[in-house]
């Protein structure tokens, strides 16, 4: 990955990809001791950062000649993402969703146009039902994250952090991150490094979840432990990527852990301070910045609240905890 | 009210109120049968418009020559905006709210550094209380919507949307606008005649409390039955204001009218498309643009959401229409 590839990406979905704003509040820096900014990815079109990857690699695969059509399995931020850009692209999109992906997160894949097949999770092999599909059809998959493209375009995020931090006059500070197989922590370390080298990218996982925190500290990519659950279905995977695994390891960490419980609260913080929606995968970044203060550096900390795509259900949870 | 008061507001203020983004979602569109593009006020600071007018009218008052410390009548909103403002100015603000103001503007505005003053709705006169301690304390009084400093504010949200719309192309469309006392449509209206002269502004306000609808017909300020009851308490008003009304008279209208259940559903469908928090009263204009589409000229509306400073029990309720 280089800062290249991204100042291309940042070309090609520039006027479609919404520049998405820095949001603050008194009573946030209150809890957390010191400022804190939000990068509302959540009101990004589709409602997470995934668009700005799906955009990118579509508008790629369209500049290299094209697709019958393309293919993504997600439990529904990434679905959406690709699904808008191909409607956008005129191409067909086919989407692999577990049965007990977040109901939002299925209705609003479909209503961009896209093809939802599911499968379950526990009996079905993903990889091998996406096989044939993709061979049945002449379908272009975009994988979530070990794409560069993909990760190219999630690294816009990093562009406009550098830019609108540094207009408020942060040039030093912890970046917290949603991560989970790693494309959007990967593409905003190199965007950083590149443009803002004062702010440094970490990860936040959820506890359980923390396979790309314990890889870092490993030095090499390891796996959760099976059988863990986490309300953070958007980021709860296996282990980070391949390709995005070097890039952390180059330029990002340490890496933090945030309970189900704290990401509770932080989405309940968002709506009562932030005015905005956040799913509890899109909370980890927000809630280490609350409830983790000792273990981040300097006077600001900036989180990535990087999606808002939540049950009513889950969302209620959240709000009892006011 | 002239542009170049509103300009004049524009100067003062920029760099500390937030340039909010317009959003927008296919299926909201789909709803309304027309393009729906919500400028997001919910995202200022304080969680709604009422900081840019607080801003404004502070900002005018120190350049005058300063006072001991503001005053403010408020159910939360104005009360927030003009708290944060003195509060930047180091001024102190005694604010006056009603006991059953929602309880996360009473906290929000005491966190902002003001003394809340409470007062009984239906048994004690708020002008007299306030009247004795401005006289007490030698304190300025803001007022919500008749002072023209406010409305200058207040039209900033004006200049922002004509500015950004446009850069969509858009330079014919109805601009629904949440409508109490009316010093916010007076604003946008105002700026929108001048900037952008095929927008109009027209106020939305809840079905019993439609004082400015019904005095736009009257071609004189009528007041509301009393009686009544709203759960927008950020916009129940008994008339129009004496400033505000003959700019209303002049650029605006015709009004709308919200019932509190679509209200309700406008904030669920908000949470759901736009992961946006909106109050009721913040939610009525983003109500007509889907739920009266008859009543709405062309094929894009521009809706006005312009506070979300509200408890998590109203919330629910609205979550429960999904």
């Amino acid at each position: 990955m280089t800062p290249d590839l991204i100042a291309a990406a940042a070309d090609r979905i520039s006027g479609f990809v919404r520049v998405t704003p820095i949001l603050s509040a008194p009573a946030l820096d209150a809890i957390a001791g010191r400022r804190v900014l939000v990068k509302a990815e959540c009101l990004q079109h589709t409602g997470s950062f995934k668009y700005r990857g799906g955009k990118s690699a579509v508008t790629a695969l369209m500049a290299a000649g094209g697709a019958h059509g393309v293919m993504a399995f997600s439990s529904g931020n990434h679905a959406q993402g690709v699904a808008r850009a191909a409607a956008e692209a005129g191409l067909s999109a086919v989407i692999l969703m577990p049965y007990d992906a977040p109901e939002v997160k299925i209705a609003n894949t479909k209503a961009l146009g896209a093809e939802v097949v599911h499968y379950d999770r526990q009996t079905e092999d993903r990889d091998a039902i996406g096989a044939r599909l993709a061979a049945e059809r002449g379908l272009h998959l975009i994988r979530p994250f070990d794409d560069p493209q993909v990760i190219a375009g999630q690294g816009t995020t990093g562009l406009e952090i550098a830019r609108q931090v540094g207009a408020l006059g942060v040039v030093q500070a912890d970046v917290l991150v949603c991560c989970g197989g790693g494309g959007l922590t990967a593409g905003i370390a190199t965007a950083l490094a590149d443009k803002a080298p004062g702010l440094r990218a970490r990860p936040v996982e959820p506890a359980g979840f923390d396979d790309a925190a314990r890889s870092l500290i490993a030095g090499k990519i390891v796996t959760n432990a099976p059988g863990g659950t986490s309300i953070c279905d958007a980021i709860v995977t296996p282990c980070p990527g391949n390709l995005t695994f070097p890039i952390l390891q180059r330029l990002a960490g340490p890496g933090l852990a945030v309970s189900d419980e704290d990401a509770l609260r932080a989405m309940a913080l968002a709506f009562r301070h932030l005015k905005i929606v956040l799913e509890p995968g899109g909370a980890v970044a927000l809630a280490a910045a609350l409830f983790q203060p000792e273990a981040i550096a300097g006077d600001t900390v900036i989180a990535v609240a990087s999606g808002g795509n939540v049950d009513a259900g889950i969302f209620q949870r959240a709000l009892a905890l006011l």
